[in-house]
């Protein structure tokens, strides 16, 4: 096995881990449309988003200006806990494939919630106790949101209450139990401890929820109880602007050893991953000092980008939470039911969706099954075993190395690792079963998810 | 929080990393007693070791007197892609107990298959694959070494035959799918593929299997099926060997800081993470060079040191395995169905019982409820989520802190972190639904287990 003077893995000291945010947006020419209150189509205010989320992330999600915001002392020391995070030289992956390509990956699963999603808990969950609030809301589909949110409260010793979407609440009850631990209070929704929640029951008896359903639970709490306020693990500027870190640890990391991206690659659900590793790249790109490929990853059953619209649209189903301009499938889109892989979300960050309008990224969607196949391959050479989501980017990255190994070109590639598969075995088992099976929305199906956008003007 | 020159974890350079696997027999007065053939009671030989495992373990198997044997290039390789594993100062741990102890501990559960156990399974699988061997077979309770086995396998393009005790087969089918992911053929047991298994099913219509009838079906089907071995993923001298890169990984990093640990703690079921983690401070010791507390935690309904005999036991329940002189329950040991939390081992490393037996290390049971609360503070202040084996070492590793708070002592706590709990959240539930209770056997429980002991003169 060829090796050079690269290791297999590059951690960074302590000393070189970045101690402030990278915010893109302060490098963006066009900058991401203001959120809208849902009632009036107005810009919210300050005002306005503070009954919703606490002060200092506020300012965060509205500041287009600043291109670096110092990570507070406290969120370091939470960050030395599990980060720095490897940046992995995918030797093993490189060998079985043949190419020339030398493909890089940094891997966030190495920590108890199982993905990066713990970068923006952290943050979010220390400024709220900051704030001297009581606790927080939110919700989680699959589960590493919620788990990371409750890791991140337990160490603050901050309240927690998660709306876990009814059937995942059900069927993964092991993710229910991960927050416990943890000390969270979770809720299958819809339940009848709100307004919303009562109605759809209502409306819908046996209805097994949906993430938009419980996002208007969730808030709704927040707004409601004293000392509270709600927090989100993607799509928001604040999440991107928090995740940062990935892309920055990676790039420390890949100057320290010479090396230049041509490629880099993440996965997009709402975009708090890819917006991470990306943005010291982007910013670079976007100041005109360096030039990369970068590419967004979607599922084909649930494609934003690449089949979405660029407009106005509610973040939820339930239409209490501001109008966010982004590629979107509409709120009242939902995958396919054999759709396993995550990367649900109807919509995408907007500071993502202006970029990709802009011409800065390309976005490709590829098929689960191809998907799953790279999560295997690459969990029997590499070791580690991916989450779903994770593997889009796997895939896409393996396409690429392949097409070096036809063209014979020695190109660099970049791509973000989130999480891992561990409480995603029932998808897995399809696979292995060859129950697994592939779903592309009609435009007639897509027509149905666009005619539900709000008109703004 | 108070933080001196310690970074929270501390990760080795490859170049740091330990290249030759530290043999601690080599160092011992006196040797462990050597496996008898169990016809005869005549100590085994190589050849007849040799039916049963892979030559070049046979030989690091009988090995008493080599201190250090070199690591080969692949296995360094495959180490790399996982390790150094780090090791940790629990700042936040040792802040919430209010202790002036210095707690460290070595993490193992940052690899997909959670433990420690995949140090042991790349060597034994790497010589399997060197003699030109088809495949390797073994057992797995709880599912970690069957994971670890089936990536080693995978890497090595080697066939692996996992016996999986039937409950467990059932009650944690994700487990199993993790290993089908690295393409291990899982097979409940008992089964109808050996001659044992179908014996067993003919006398116990129903049984839900046990580890010693799998280990029993796995070493049938190794002696009967040409270019194939057995692998054991504990209790062996080879295992305990291939486990001192935990140990030696551990002291390069305390050396590197300048510190030397008073008391060293490490869970103990079979003995490989514990025997692994003592191994260099243990050949301190042995050579009079330094003085360490050694500390092995077993569970209280499980007691093979502190209450078991050191005594010629058979090694399963099949009684085809060899006869090994170690601290024993006897094999028809059971513990209770209530015990959740591993280390169910009826006997104990025949390395590590010659060592307590001579005064070299000290040994505590702890009750299981105690353990869970000890994990769950644990996972609140630190982040990982602990196996439930682990968490014996946490236990153990907290009351010495507590210790320290009362007497003032500053002391430095070294356990090991064996793995993650992610697939053990069933018994996580039942200790937050209140369900979990505790188990101590009788006397009178004990002395059935010792009635089988075989008499060996």
């Amino acid at each position: 096995m060829a090796k050079n003077e690269i290791p297999y893995k590059i951690y960074l000291s302590e000393n070189e881990m970045p101690a402030q945010w990278y915010n893109v947006r302060a490098d963006m020419k066009v900058k991401p449309a203001p959120l809208l209150n849902p009632g009036t189509h107005q810009p919210m205010t300050a005002e306005e988003l503070g009954g919703v989320f606490c002060e200092e992330l506020v300012k965060q999600e509205m500041d287009n200006d600043n291109r670096f915001i110092a990570i507070p002392q406290e969120i370091l020391d939470f960050y030395k806990m599990y980060r720095p995070s490897p940046l992995v030289r995918a030797y093993c992956l490189e060998k079985k494939l043949g190419t020339p390509a030398k493909i890089y990956y940094k891997f966030e699963g190495n920590n108890t919630s199982g993905s990066h999603k713990l970068n923006s808990a952290i943050a979010q969950a220390y400024y709220a106790k900051n704030q001297g609030l009581k606790g927080v809301t939110t919700e989680t589909g699959a589960g590493q949101w919620g788990t990371a949110l409750s890791m991140a409260c337990a160490y603050l010793g901050l309240d927690c209450k998660v709306y876990m979407v009814k059937v995942s609440y059900e069927q993964k009850p092991f993710r229910r139990e991960v927050m416990r631990t943890y000390g969270a209070s979770v809720t299958p929704s819809p339940s009848d401890t709100t307004n919303v929640g009562r109605k759809i029951l209502a409306e819908f008896p046996g209805t097994t929820g949906s993430l938009g359903c419980a996002i208007s639970e969730a808030v709704e709490v927040a707004v409601s109880t004293p000392g509270y306020r709600y927090v989100l693990g993607s799509v928001l500027n604040q999440v991107l602007l928090h995740q940062s870190v990935i892309g920055l640890e990676a790039k420390i990391a890949m100057d320290k050893y010479g090396i230049k991206p041509d490629v880099i690659i993440g996965c997009a659900g709402g975009g708090s991953n890819l917006g991470g590793l990306i943005a010291p790249f982007m910013g670079e790109k976007l100041r005109g000092e360096a030039d990369y490929r970068i590419i967004a990853v979607e599922p084909a059953s649930c494609p934003s980008f690449t089949r979405g619209k660029f407009a106005y649209d509610f973040c939820d189903t339930g239409m209490v939470c501001p109008l966010a301009k982004m590629y979107t499938l509409g709120s009242g889109f939902i995958p396919a039911p054999n759709h396993a892989g995550g990367l649900r979300y109807h919509g995408m960050s907007p500071v993502l969706s202006q970029l990709y309008h802009d011409g800065y990224m390309e976005a490709r969607a590829v098929e689960q099954t191809k998907v799953f196949q790279a999560a295997e391959e690459f969990a029997r050479c590499e070791g580690i075993l991916p989450a779903p989501e994770s593997s889009h980017a796997i895939r896409a990255a393996m396409d690429e190395a392949l097409k070096c190994k036809e063209t014979g070109e020695a190109k660099t590639i970049l791509f973000g690792l989130t999480g891992t598969g561990y409480f995603d075995m029932v998808a897995y088992e399809k696979f292995h079963d060859g129950k697994m099976t592939d779903y592309i929305p009609t435009d007639a199906d897509l027509e149905k998810g666009f005619a539900g956008l709000p008109k703004v003007d």
